[in-house]
């Protein structure tokens, strides 16, 4: 293939760690300037490619584009946006190939969750039809370690190492004031459908008694009564009780907990916060003493304590995307291939978009133990390597020093513009 | 004095280094065998010393006692439990002389706020006139950073160094998802009485623009319609709003905020979160899609992310409580005293307990901006050498390796319980 640009976008809730396969699709791109001529990123994700609204990457320097290893959120802005049914909308996929082309762009890397990873094999599919070529290769990512195929999903690690640390911490406080104050304290965590991030949770428990001592995972139904016979027994037990919960938490109903609870002044369910509903019914039917914390975004943004084995393979696929993207590998994505748990080794392979688009990985069973409150040694052995290792950003003033780009926009060649 | 054994009791709500001045106390009370036997501490604080359920220190290696610098909470269990006043109840304090002679105890470090400072101060009263010498030292430590006399209480460091990398963190991931998805995002920090911890979330904002774009401190009656329009002036400018909130965020009639607005499925008042009231209001009134976080202990429990400078401090005044203790200074406080803001340099004064006992240092006025929602630089040049360097714990399996000590109960010698 000619020298051609590429299109780079970020799709999605971001990540501690997303900006590291930027980095690396930025630096990987460069080395490669006879292949691929300018890279350019859509501001706010695929919203960026339908409205011609590009940004210009060879503007940064090369110092910004290492920063961005370091920094969290959405570099080039992203977007929950996603494409409508191509039988339905195909006007949608045909407009980015017509910026693709105005733009003389042949490689599209898209960096995100099921979602992006379906928009991207069907755009894959649409430039064949179109008779446009241009290779689509996915970037995965997602704090939420759903994707099929590959081992886990860049993002999660960091996430379980801040969720775990963060549990940690919160119980050594409790513990040394459970005689006279807090009793019980929840902290609630993101992950709405799988319980992957809570599991993390259950990592600070190293031996007997330690905090966590129950998770309420999405996957069990809520059961009151069992629940608090559990965190009562916990409190005689040990003095205290730490709870790791998901914000999914549902009941056998299917109903969310959070939303069963609390009303605000108008009468409306309060929507968020199961951990402040469970605190309530702590205290009402056992009468402890409660403290409870809502994590949300800090957990998936908390660069400071990103683990150094999700920044560095959230840093492998994007190498691997471009370098796969310029061997010709179209509809694909670089997967992570765990080779052993003890020592940890991890090796980057592919998959083939058909088998991951739209396929969701679930927690299995068996990582839950079987009183449904904590997790399994088979759990622990999976999630622990993907924790490992530290990577602290630089410090300017005592605060993490994050780089904003530039992001200077490419002049527009269309006449026409397009309603998102 | 002849060699006296020597008592310390942590007290209050616990800190990310509140044991850093514990490692201090103890590490030089080794230096000096000559003049101090054993150093006890108290189980659960002063607690520990009515019941003489005492920890025996000398039975943790070197190693253990140099991992107290790292670990967060209190090592040897903490107490909200205050003496009631010496007229209603001497018999408390004179138990507490009974346990000190029965096991030969010449020093007193209690380690707490105000209110142990009141304690300490009591103690070392009641001792004159009991004819049984102790030499009482207070070891300061609070979050609130409400002690007088000294610049900064030791505590706050961390946590303000904590708030100020969440809210940053947190306003990247919000400024890249803002045009299709969170507009406005609020992280509630802790703080009753004083906006010490709310302001410190300001330090984020280094420029125009940047996270966080208002904050509510308590010193600041809450005023409905002045904060929608702020947020949505932000909003309209910056496309997203990332707020800061005092838990006790009060309107103009003195009522919590928190206590407001929300009600359990029971119809009681929700007690706690700030942030999810304030949020049902912006997305009711507003319109706009919100997240909400509430650190809670977190924020407090964070050794991973605490001030260098707070760790040193915390060291710096447990050791010198235990010199001045030997210079035979009684009813004092080893104070920070600040001698210059740029380059920051501080050295350790000593602080007169009957001026300190019961003053609570208020957040001067001239810290926050005219309209109330934001820090001046005033308040910046006083905080920022606060949060000055990291002083990262040692990492284990993923997680900082923090200290479980023996604690080694020391045998009773004394006939008598005495009821808390």
């Amino acid at each position: 293939m000619a020298r051609k640009n590429a299109f780079y976008a970020q799709s999605g809730g971001v990540t501690a760690v997303i900006n590291a396969s930027a980095c690396a699709v930025i630096e990987t791109a460069r080395e490669h300037r006879d292949r691929i001529g300018k890279l350019y990123a859509g501001r706010d994700g695929i919203i960026g490619a339908l409205t011609e609204d590009l940004i210009d990457t060879s503007k940064e320097s090369a110092r910004a584009v290492a920063a961005l290893r370091h920094t969290p959120g959405g570099a080039f802005g992203s977007a929950r946006y996603k494409l409508r049914k191509f039988e339905e909308h195909r006007a949608q996929y045909e407009r980015l190939i017509e910026v693709f082309q105005a733009h003389d762009i042949g490689y599209f890397f898209y960096n995100g969750g099921g979602d992006s990873a379906d928009t991207c094999l069907k755009v894959s599919r649409l430039s064949a039809q179109m008779g446009y070529p241009i290779v689509c290769v996915h970037v995965p990512k997602t704090m939420d370690n759903d994707l099929p195929v590959t081992d886990c999903s860049p993002g999660f690690g960091s996430v379980a190492k801040y969720c775990a640390t963060s549990i940690r911490e919160a119980g050594y406080d409790v513990a040394s004031m459970a005689r006279t104050s807090t009793r019980v304290f929840i902290m609630e965590v993101m992950g709405r459908h799988a319980g992957w991030t809570t599991a993390a949770c259950g990592l600070a428990a190293e031996s007997e008694g330690e905090a966590p001592h129950v998770l309420l995972f999405p996957e069990i139904a809520f059961d009151q009564t069992k629940f608090l016979a559990k965190v009562e027994q916990t409190v005689k037990q040990h003095g205290y009780c730490v709870i790791g919960v998901s914000e999914g938490l549902q009941d056998a109903a299917g109903r969310f907990v959070s939303e069963t609870g609390l009303r605000d002044a108008f009468g409306h369910a309060q929507l968020g916060g199961v951990a402040p509903v469970l605190a309530s019914l702590v205290k009402e039917r056992l009468g402890y003493k409660y403290h409870w914390a809502v994590a949300d975004y800090l957990q998936r943004a908390a660069r400071h304590i990103a683990s150094k084995t999700d920044v560095e393979q959230s840093y492998a696929v994007g190498k691997a995307a471009v370098e796969l993207a310029l061997q010709g590998r179209n509809a694909v994505m670089p997967a992570i291939v765990r080779k052993s748990d003890k020592p940890y080794r991890w090796s980057i392979g592919v998959a083939e978009l058909k088998d991951v688009a739209n396929v969701e990985k679930k927690m299995p069973r068996d990582y839950i133990s079987a009183d449904g409150f904590h997790i399994t040694d088979r759990c622990r052995q999976y999630l622990l390597p993907l924790i490992q290792g530290e990577d602290f950003p630089p410090f300017r003033n005592g605060m993490p020093d994050y780089i904003r780009l530039k992001n200077v926009p490419v002049a527009k060649k269309l006449e026409t513009a397009f309603a998102i």
